[in-house]
Order: structure tokens, then sequence, then C-alpha cells
């Protein structure tokens, strides 16, 4: 594909009774990823408070680059992928802070660099209050996929 | 349709780098909607707090309004969606309001009034701490379409 | 199925203007479920603060079983499931609770155990601040079905 300079991670084990991703007919679910580097989730706390937008930004790309090597475990490769599909962006967020499309950002120019036109996708962003482990941004996929 | 008096707003551009909508398929995906009116979030603030439950339906149908000049853009015609298929509906909640389905049911009865028996949807309420832009409700969905 | 022993709740009512569950092509997609038990909602507050893991991992077990009464009254069969899909888990959290996959855990095992491979899904769970009703716990499926 179009970035063959990304290293993207070892793919997270689960961390619970689920999958990692679900491959159903041509739709490829991919379970929540967190900001993960080198195994450990890297970007722990709350945007507006612990963790800068800049900072949460750099974790939802390290989100989207733990999704894409779910996808790649899934596919063997990208070429596969006919579009990407939704993208639900959830941003651990303190009182007041009201940037998680920014944040989301970072995850969408990610999928777009790696996939080009077919990393096109809708997505939501919300702010929650708390994340598994204490990560700053979670995110999940639903792709699709050619035969 | 069954309501030709409803108007629609403006769609909005997206704010970020991702679609308003994708289309795979006979699956279409919606980006997550803010209460905007004339393009300007027009209800902010908490469900609770700063917001009343009947704000915060107005918000939910304001949502649902902007949804659907997307998906009128996307297809040009409400004739062609089969159904409706799943709607999130995301409050942004002050400590202890735990009304997310009467504000949700602003949205679902926009759907149910413009789109008939194909507005038929599954939902999932649920209160946030924060939205984009300090809005009140976003929604998302994902229908399905005839071809 | 796998557990003949395992009783399911009567499903509950919609509580607004939507539907339990909608089934488009192979798609069934079940409405956000919560804790109920005789159609009441058993388990209240947030977890880390009101609930312990092991209650809020029961109400999670209480959703499961009850989007399993939907899925029942919407197919007649589970045997007509071919994957589970996609599972949300939503968990009314307190400060600092990040323990949100062991609570979803306790919907993961469910659906297993009732769906044998079959109940083999992708998940996010994530930490959300109120949920209707106070519930503890909310979870909704896209399951796939074979026809």
């Amino acid at each position: 594909m179009s970035n063959v300079f990304l290293k993207l991670p070892t793919p997270s084990p689960v961390g619970g009774e689920y999958s990692a991703y679900v491959k159903v007919g041509d739709r490829l679910h991919i379970s929540g990823q967190l900001p993960r580097e080198g195994g450990v989730v890297a970007v722990l706390g709350k945007a507006g408070r612990d963790v800068s937008v800049e900072e949460a930004q750099f974790a939802a790309r390290l989100c989207a680059m733990n999704a894409l090597a779910q996808i790649k475990v899934a596919l063997g490769d990208f070429d596969r992928i006919e579009a990407l599909g939704h993208l639900n962006v959830y941003v651990a967020s303190a009182e007041g802070f009201n940037s998680q499309p920014k944040v989301a950002d970072g995850a969408s120019l990610i999928f777009k660099e790696v996939l080009g036109e077919r990393g096109a996708h809708t997505r939501t962003a919300i702010g929650v209050c708390e994340l598994p482990r204490g990560a700053a941004v979670e995110i999940d996929i639903v792709a699709y996929v050619r035969d």
C-alpha cells in the first residue's frame, strides 16, 4: 500500500473472553483497540486534564496502528479492504474537554495514509469518563472486505 | 415521503478527516451528527444541569434532521431506504441524569415521521460526559438501502 | 443448544419509540439491553463506587440473557445464528474505575456458553457516566443470521 515505511505494532492479545476480529461475509469487525506501544498502554489519563490534545492525537494514532495490525492478521493484506466503513473514537475526557474530533483525526489520518482512498470512513467521536486500563483513547472499526 | 412539510437543514460539512457518509453495498453509514441549526450547534451543555429533558429532546430532533439531510445527499431520495437499522444516541449527561431514552425519542420520532414504517430501528441510548463542541446530543446511524 | 438449563428472562418491552430488534438481510440488530430481572433493572449505580466488579459482571450477565431473549423472539431458534458479530458493553463507571473488560466478560461468557463457537464476537467495553434508569451496565449487539 501507499506507506511502506509505517511500522505496525505486534497485534495485542485480547484482554478477555472475546475475539480480536470477526469476519462474517464481507464484514470485518475489529475489537476496541487501546493506544499500545510494545504491548503497553502508552497514553494514560484524560484529555483536558492529564493529556494534551496533541498527546491524545498520538494516542488515537497508536490505536489506529493497532487496529491496522489486527486487520493485517485477519486479511493478510490491506489490498483486500474495499472500504474502511465506520470508526468509533472514544476519548477519556475531563470536564469541559470538547475537542474529540481533533483527537480522532489522529486515527483518521493514519487510515487515510495507509489505505489511501479505501481508508475513507464515517466517524463518531465522543467523550467518555473512563476507559479500560486508564487509556486516554479507544477505537473500534467495522471494515468491508473484497472476497 | 409522509411529511412534505419537514424542512431539512443544509447538510453540515465534516469537522475532520472523515466522510459524512459511506455507502458499501446496501449499508449506509452516517457520521456522528450534532444538533445544528443554520450550521451552528444550537443546544449546548449537559442534560440534567444546563439543559432540560425537553431541550435535550429538541437537540436529538435536530440531530435526526441533520442525519436525514446527509441521507438525502447520499441517496437523493428517502424511498431508497429499506430500513433505518441501528441508531446510537449519545446524551451529554450530568451526574444522576438517567432519562436518555426520553431524550432519544426526540430523534426516533423524527425518523418514524419522515420514513414511516421503514424508519423502524433499534437503538442504544447512553449518557456520556462530554461531546464535540459542547453539544448536548450526538447521534449516528447505519441504514440499509435498496439498490 | 449447549446449555439447556439457562433460563432466559421474558423479553423486556421497549422503553421508547424504537424496536427491540431489526433484521435486514442476514443482520440482526438488538437494541440496548439493561440488566433486568423479572422486568426490573436489578443492578443500579456505578462500578467502582456503588457496585463491585463482581456485581457489575452479574449485571453484564443479565444484559446478555436479556439480549438472548430478544434474539430468541426474533429468530425462534439460536441455531439460526451464524456468528454473534460485535458486542458493545457500556459500564456506568465512577472516577478511576478501569476494569470495564472484566465487567464485560460477564456478558461474553454467557454468549459463549449458550452459542458455543458461534458466540465468538468482537467487543468494545467503555466506561460511561450515566445509563438509562440508573443501570450499571448496558449492552447492544449486531449478530449475523443464516437464512
